[in-house]
């Protein structure tokens, strides 16, 4: 249906944006390092300092780079992810996305802990160990926690050592931030100490007590959607 | 580390950009289907036509819109859906990354597998079908087939009636076209057939045995993988 442009064919912004892209990979800047200034990047690349800044700016809204005004331009936090890489804002029904993700969730995080339950290091557990304190102190003052929640999730899948695992936990882990869509508490719906009993099993290395923890605690997710699915659903 | 900016700090071209989108969803405007012209945008957002043309930038760099020369500008295929949303660009050992997604493939397909088993409806059994009869007819003839691969895995997934998984496919059966990277045929790395079994599997709607097929279909792929490990690692 649509024509695919080869890279000489796209506008020249683009064509400097992706060699931008490049160049953070080839100079293996990280996250909050300092790109060069635009004169520089313009000379190297030999294009105008117009140009460089209309790459800067699609790039910037393709979360590869941020602007700190009066500081210059830096590699964002997690280059080339963005806030909605799969398009849930185009997806209506909004109960069903939290259903589906959750589907998914039971499908992969259970073998993710058992995994993590194998490789995990001693000082990802301690991180593990303290999320999980930060997480029951946020749920006995009755705060939100989904951003613990999240953190939490995507240590365990950083602990894999699967590259890819942590960035995907924070896109289904969205999640967990939807449940905000249903006015009824979050806290209700999980059980804030089975993460601790998650913890406990990677912590002792049992891959099978790690994913069926696991596994309970994303099935009480589940029933707890299925529950309120009468009074939510469109 | 970075200050995240409200919406009403951010550029006028993103804030205008995000509106779009709105209209997008509020209209039900579907994959392929022509938005209304600069000048109706503007006057509806009540901004200058040279800002509503810099969101349409931002939006067509983050592939949810495209614009055809002299026909105007269509909503994107997979509207939101960037082409390296994991950022998998800035990932730099690619055979450790062809290993992780096979990785996630193995948890995640087998189990999409079994649940097609249980919903795939007729006409989508029929699409299956027809696909691997063209994978088929590629491999004989000795062409890559990676295009169809994905888009039959991607097939499998809609049947699953989830919303999700079928725009994670693609991304995670990234996997298959960096098989590319490695020097060696396709073919030689992934048995065909296994890819009828599972169809057949699939229209016996026999969850166990489509289960079955799959994860052996990506085992082998990650066997074929790890044969080649000495070879090609970093």
């Amino acid at each position: 249906m649509f024509q695919v442009l080869s890279e000489s064919e796209k506008p020249l912004a683009e064509q400097v944006a992706n060699q931008i892209v490049q160049l953070i990979i080839d100079q293996n800047l990280v996250s909050g390092q300092k790109l060069p200034n635009e004169f520089e990047i313009a000379q190297s690349l030999k294009v105008g300092r117009g140009t460089v800044r209309e790459a800067v700016k699609l790039l910037v809204s393709r979360n590869v780079l941020e602007i700190q005004r009066g500081k210059g331009t830096f590699v964002a936090q997690r280059p080339g992810i963005s806030g909605d890489p799969l398009g849930f804002a185009f997806i209506k029904d909004k109960y069903k996305l939290v259903f589906d993700l959750t589907q998914i969730r039971l499908m992969l995080e259970p073998q993710i802990a058992a995994l993590a339950a194998k490789n995990a290091r001693e000082e990802e557990i301690e991180r593990m160990r303290e999320l999980c304190e930060e997480i029951m102190k946020s749920a006995s003052q009755n705060e939100a926690y989904y951003d613990l929640d999240v953190e939490l999730h995507t240590c365990i899948a950083k602990s894999t050592g699967n590259l890819v695992m942590p960035n995907m936990i924070p896109i289904i882990g969205n999640a967990i931030s939807l449940f905000n869509t249903f006015p009824r508490n979050y806290e209700k719906l999980d059980a804030v100490h089975i993460h601790r009993e998650i913890i406990e099993a990677i912590a002792a290395h049992d891959e099978d007590w790690a994913m069926n923890a696991m596994h309970r605690h994303l099935l009480f997710n589940k029933r707890s959607l299925e529950s309120i699915e009468a009074e939510y659903k469109v």
